[in-house]
């Protein structure tokens, strides 16, 4: 690939500008003539028939423009095809406390919120269920009728013989382990601004994730072609999985505005934010874990049920990468899952960084390092004895094509200072080890089709700007600076010229979306040969001009020049003009879909499927533990993570560090309390993210794998890192007070209950 | 080409309910934060050489975050290459009452007024040049130096033998004729909104025909590259010529914004848009004509002097104009022309609808009715003796490729009943008759390079709506909804089903701009070149699954079907899915540029050349004059237009009227008045346009040439029919009153004159 002028330096990301000096507009800020403001009634019931909405005293009230029930916008929707179970307005049932039940556009959020007051729901309560054990024993009231004894899904894996795994075993360890629910807590709130143009057409701007599943949704639920709806994303303020879903305000907000023939903006408050937000449900995870004495581990079996919520969502994905993706990480001969999505009436949950994986990976690195410690193995050496020999495909069908987890091990270990610290820090004090994975986009669409997963369009023209047309969206990750790196390096210039054009159904091609740490992988495969392709269309006139191949020839600096100094020479500006004879404007396009090869997960109901590409992280976690007030504090972390390559190595960084933070939150303070159906910390003063107060020194270290069918041969960094920061900490806890705590978040309180009890333990052992 | 489903059919254009509903927007309407208000400080001289600018009072007041002189941007620039002679701030001279000095950004626009009020500048005055005609005899203070006695382009030519065809001749006139200067007049100001994004990128809003070399010359003044600088057109409230130049505005709001890195606006007054205007200039026009007693044309001498004000700008292209199309129209073997563009200290006058052809025409069609009287000729039967043999190459080189003017002729002649009307129309009441031609466009472009005039992509994704990316300016002619229009009729859909973006230099390919009528025949050429393209890729696939030729195959009614009835149905829907199949979104792309053969005008200063079509018009006007107040009251108007065909017959009508209206206000009432440099008349309570109480019913007559080389046989429909409404009415006023009038506007005072010069000629003749 020779050397690289763009790719693999440290670029800041093309939006960075605007978002520090304010000037970045997001969907909140944006304003059109004539705009109305909509306000959602929420359901006060977490489960009741409703028999009637009397709307007439709100749609009386001056300067309410349109009221909408669930009758007017009648059509079940879903992220997945199976899951078509909700309505942007409840038509029959409410069915969580802050179900959408009726929404109001007016002139000032004043009146609309005055109209909310006036509509009148008459309400039939019925039993609800809360706790998800119970509710997947239920006999009647189910939540959605169709979907028997509450549960949405269920899957049964098992991939060779864990009867015969768990017999070849000298240490056989089964332990449960629990998982509070967790949100997203993305800084911005969803906003949608949903605008009916003069031409009978719907403009959607929203903060979202997938656009184009959200303009397929709109389609089909306000009764409209496609081809006359457009959406938009602006600057999104975080993502995290929490706008990867149809969010109701975005339908809310087009069907308002389809009814009043004007603008309509909803943005939630921080309270509907909580209750929209498809974060990660509580999770019960029964595992048993079988290994030899020489630390191979011979079987592993889990049962992990899924607390739901009350709507299907991502719900069936969720579950099925908890299990299906147990086996990529480590060898594994025998594997066998058993996983159940179950409905309760809380509000649904859904994806959320790391989705699906992170808690399965917190039981299944907790008890590696239980069991190592019943074998009296080095937890990292117990790691060591069980990596996949890679290239390779696992029992369960999953294809690693690069394998950076034995690097990211020794490096961490390395530079943790692991041999020299564990056992060793002194008093309330800890290092614990833990590794992590995850996929770089699935392998197969939501929406089964052939089409290519990502198309990239790029125009040149007399300007010899470069305008690159991309689906894919940018939620702060930094996808709009990985495309114009792909081109500028392919074209050989300053990412300056190239000026991407993203995320608008109307201007650019379909990519599926921000999720699964998909994009840098398609949407940079697909730039990638969108700028191949264009190179070659600049190269050619310049080779028969200069009477030579273009093999010969490469771009670099903003000029063409030959490989072999051959004296070629001509600026990138000229190149253009001399391809443009006769050809007018240069128009080049890339497409990617995972290759066949790719696709075949041997796993059941893989609804989604496995990843053409594997991340692997390693951490060691630093912990200090007050053992008077249960107090944990992290204190350093080493976070190494294979990325396949680093296209830009400042936002792996911060990819990796925002992981580790948002994991070392769920490990130690976050979690969404619910009573009865109703959450008792809606707000950032409850619902506590730690501070940059409480927040240590993370170590970012890139592993490059080089893989062979990502851009430049990068893969996933956005996600992989998460799950590994929380069982690293739950060992570290362990290494410094001799507790093994098996439900998250690990609070003070439970810290100083498991304290207790080895005291009391002690004390009875000491008997 | 068969049966047509949206071509040839009235369709209302579709910008049509944003701009009656209020809520398109122009540039005006737009409104970024942080913006600033721009305002330029204008000489009070008419030509003066500028010792110094002082600005540090306007600098220090609150509030003005930038100010800018001629030093600020010196790269001189203008339209044409020949032409850099504009500065956007003058540096050394002020050369016109109004010409630009200095501008201020600041954050009211009564603060940059104040500001304006401080800036202090040292003048000293210069001799100025009024009249043209005296101008061209200077032999010092010449308006710029390196223009000699102030002629800034003169144009010899000679076809034929003008000598030998006046010996030939029976009959011979001289005769001078004037035209005062006149302005577009259109409803929306000059408004340009200039915006320094924070990645360092300038984004500019403007008011323009031809983002296109905007684009290029803000580049040059601002001193970025091209790429770094976007233009877009907003919505254009009608430009008519006005827009098609750079305006000084339009480069002075980059400037500032550039300065101040902070978004400027800039609209002018509307006394700045008459100082501004580029419109008509004052000609001069001595033309001597011969013909045989059988009527047939010998030969044709004009002598063509333009006050084209202080600056070249198009001026150039005005006075080549008149001479070489004086042609086209009617088979003429002798001509001969000399053309001088001279310059004045008023403000320079440009492009305006009909560019160059207009007043030379006027001279022409009333030379032509003078010479049929002398000859005892009826007017019609003098044209129809003079018709060009078309297919031809007229004798200075214009290929004349389709020719409907004899239709024009006798439908007008019947319509109007020239017949029966001419001269028996009773007291004061009068009929005339005039023809008049236009271009097709150029066929070179202003600057020569070998690439397409116009590149138009095309996008369709899975939502099956089309995108069409043109880099063409709708400024209300019509020229978006005739892209809709052709490909949907291409691909055979509903014309709801294409969204247009246009007109955007970062997401659009390039297109010259909407001069010349350029845009029907070229930008519509490479949209149907690219909707052809784009149809075979649908195609392709569906013949392949059923088995036939693509030639089998029609798209029509959103659904492909066999031709023969052959069974094959599908929808357009479910075509596109199965055409992006491993394809990903479908890309089409088409050019357009003249071909060989037109471009090669035997005229010499061919700075724009011939056109690749002309159109032809005829039209018959009756006038009823005042004896008593000498006021001329127009009241029927019967215009045929061959426009080869009539894509939108609705919009064709409304061009053809506009043109007959505007060559209406011309002929009567508009005028420029100037004092010493110093417009009399800048508000459109002093500048008379006709108002509807003033204008007939306009009876338009669409006659279909088919051109072969235009989109559907399309040419020029917007420009050509103003030409023949001024001699017709001139000729009609001689028919109601028997006087000839050769100055225009026609006014009350002309007329009464002449009347009172005819009674006493009378009463000479009796004495």
């Amino acid at each position: 690939m020779g050397e690289m002028n763009v790719i693999g330096k440290r670029m800041a990301m093309t939006d960075a500008r605007a978002k520090v000096t304010g000037l970045g507009r997001y969907a909140d800020d944006l304003s059109v003539p004539g705009m109305l403001y909509g306000r959602i009634l929420h359901s006060p019931h977490p489960h009741a028939r409703i028999r009637s909405v009397d709307t007439l005293a709100a749609e009386a009230l001056e300067g309410v423009k349109a009221v909408a029930t669930g009758r007017d916008a009648p059509t079940p929707y879903g992220i997945l095809p199976i899951g078509h179970d909700e309505r942007v307005l409840a038509l029959d049932k409410a069915r969580y406390i802050g179900d959408n039940v009726a929404a109001v556009a007016a002139t000032s959020p004043e009146i609309a919120e005055e109209a909310l007051r006036l509509i009148r729901v008459d309400y039939e309560p019925l039993p609800a269920w809360f706790d998800p054990l119970e509710s997947m024993k239920a006999e009647e009231n189910w939540i959605h009728e169709k979907r028997a004894h509450n549960i949405e899904k269920e899957y049964h894996h098992h991939f060779g013989n864990v009867d015969e795994g768990f017999a070849q075993a000298d240490f056989v360890l089964e332990d449960r382990y629990y998982c509070g629910e967790v949100t997203h807590a993305a800084m911005e709130p969803h906003s949608t601004l949903a605008v009916w143009e003069p031409n009978e057409r719907l403009t959607v701007y929203s903060s979202t994730q997938v656009p184009f599943y959200l303009h397929r949704t709109l389609s089909a639920v306000c009764e409209m072609p496609m081809s006359r709806i457009r959406v938009v994303k602006p600057l999104v303020g975080g993502g995290f999985g929490g706008k990867s879903e149809i969010i109701p305000l975005e339908v809310a907000a087009s069907v308002l505005a389809k009814k009043a023939r004007r603008p309509v903006k909803i943005t939630y408050t921080r309270e509907e934010v909580f209750y929209a937000h498809r974060g990660r449900p509580i999770t019960i995870v029964d595992l048993k874990l079988g290994i030899t004495k020489e630390g191979r581990i011979t079987a592993a079996q889990a049962r992990i049920v899924q607390d739901g919520g009350a709507y299907c969502g991502y719900g069936p994905v969720t579950v099925l990468y908890s299990g299906a993706l147990l086996n990529a990480l480590y060898d594994i001969p025998n594997v066998k899952f058993d996983g159940f999505r179950v409905l309760t009436n809380k509000p649904a949950c859904g994806a959320m960084r790391g989705h699906g994986t992170v808690n399965a990976r917190f039981a299944f690195e907790s008890m590696l390092d239980q069991i190592a410690a019943r074998a009296g193995l080095d937890p990292v050496e117990l790691r060591r004895r069980n990596l996949l020999k890679a290239p390779c495909t696992t029992p369960n069908g999953l294809r690693v094509t690069s394998y950076g987890l034995p690097e990211c091990i020794e490096r961490v270990a390395e530079r943790s200072g692991w041999a020299e610290k564990r056992g060793k820090l002194g008093k309330g004090r800890g290092i614990g080890f833990a590794c992590s994975h995850y996929v770089s986009g699935a392998a197969n669409p939501i929406i089964r089709s052939n089409m290519p997963h990502t198309t990239v369009n790029i125009k040149i023209d007399r300007d010899a700007g470069i305008t690159v047309y991309s689906g894919a969206s940018e939620i702060g990750q930094g996808s709009d600076t990985m495309h114009v790196q792909i081109v500028a390096e392919v074209l050989g210039v300053r990412p300056e010229r190239v000026n991407l054009v993203a995320a608008d159904t109307e201007l650019t091609p379909v990519d599926l979306g921000s999720y699964s740490s998909r994009v840098t992988f398609m949407a940079g495969n697909a730039c990638l040969n969108a700028a191949r392709n264009m190179r070659a269309q600049i190269l050619g006139p310049v080779a028969r001009q200069f009477d030579c191949e273009t093999d010969d020839l490469e771009m670099r600096d903003e000029t063409i020049v030959s490989k072999n100094g051959a004296g070629v020479s001509m600026s990138f500006d000229d190149a253009v003009a001399l391809a443009m004879v006769g050809e007018g404007a240069l128009v080049a396009k890339g497409t990617y879909a995972p290759p066949e090869q790719a696709r075949g997960g041997k796993f059941k109901g893989a609804g989604v499927g496995p990843s053409p590409s594997y991340s692997y992280s390693a951490q060691a976690v630093e912990v200090k533990v007050d053992r008077e007030t249960g107090q944990v504090k992290v204190e350093r972390v080493v976070a190494a993570h294979d990325c396949g390559r680093a296209l830009n190595p400042l936002t792996v960084d911060g990819q990796v560090q925002g992981s580790v933070y948002m994991g070392m939150g769920q490990a130690v303070q976050e979690e969404m309390v619910w009573r009865e159906g109703r959450l008792m910390n809606p707000s950032f003063l409850e619902y506590r993210l730690p501070t940059t107060l409480e927040t240590p020194q993370i170590e970012s270290i890139i592993v490059e794998s080089i893989d062979p069918e990502g851009p430049f041969g990068a893969k996933e960094a956005g996600e992989g890192s998460l799950a590994a920061a929380i069982p690293a900490i739950a060992n570290a806890i362990y290494d410094a007070v001799g507790v093994r705590i098996t439900d998250v978040p690990i609070t003070p309180e439970r810290v100083l209950a498991a304290l207790r009890a080895k005291e009391e333990a002690e004390k009875g052992g000491a008997r």
